[in-house]
């Protein structure tokens, strides 16, 4: 693989659960012009700690830097990079789509494709939730720009290592 | 309501998207001492733009000043908190459990009361994936907790308002 090519990486972290810790772990990135697709913090099984999943795109070498220094942080118990291992990576997804009656068949042909929920609907609207891979929700959302998308919420991935293995 | 009540508050902002903005977002809650809990930031539709869905508990009147503050942020189109009013909120989290052969009925029947879905199976594990809210991936943690969990990751709360109303 190219050296400098730009790629989409799955980062995820364990850190300490204080104040202080995201504007440290964002700045690594910010000061290495590193684009942040999508961060999700959230709690863990222990509440000291807290789990970090990042997306990120930007070449191999600057990542493997970022990766070092996060790894160099008081608050990182551990870093690191989960592209090209086998994980699951599962992202949420709510839509809403204005979807008067007479178009409401099509639309819930497509979120029965896609596996979706309905969980809000009203004489004009309709909302989907829906989980999966990025490239999932991603055509979900081209299938459905035919109709008008108010609105839409994504989670950003959250990645876990397949079998015995933690992350 | 008690003014000074520690409350679990869920507030959701549109920013620009551009490096250092989660920065500049993050200092207004560490400034005034407030805990993040969850936060999630993601791509809109628009790419110009991205949305932060945060869970922070605190007394009602820091928050109202921390949301007056980043609504005066440069970087930020707006930022409201959304406790009360009527919303679906929605967090997905996949759990591996520790699951001999001999249990894996046990932990099957839990998983399908919970209409998770099973994303792995090895000879010693399963990992379930589970949407829903706050209140029933905790329960679901609760009843796991008889068996060995070995990783969990929540995506942390995104937030959509009902009916036509855009958040």
């Amino acid at each position: 693989m190219d050296e400098n090519s730009v790629d989409s990486h799955s980062i995820s972290l364990l850190v300490n659960n204080k104040p202080g810790v995201l504007i440290r772990i964002s700045l690594v990135f910010a000061r290495r012009g590193y684009n942040i697709d999508s961060l999700v913090v959230s709690p863990t099984q222990n509440e000291i700690y807290s789990r970090m999943s990042i997306t990120a795109s930007g070449d191999r070498q600057t990542l493997e830097q970022i990766i070092k220094q996060l790894n160099k942080l008081v608050d990182v118990i551990h870093a690191c990079d989960h592209t090209g291992e086998v994980v699951v990576e599962k992202e949420l997804a709510l839509i809403k789509v204005k979807c008067p009656v007479e178009c409401r068949t099509e639309v819930l042909q497509v979120s029965e494709h896609f596996k979706c929920q309905t969980v809000d609907i009203t004489e004009d609207t309709l909302m989907l939730q829906v989980t999966g891979g990025t490239d999932k929700l991603d055509a979900l959302h081209t299938m459905l720009t035919r109709y008008t998308i108010l609105e839409m919420v994504r989670t950003g991935k959250i990645i876990m290592a397949r079998g015995v293995a933690t992350t």
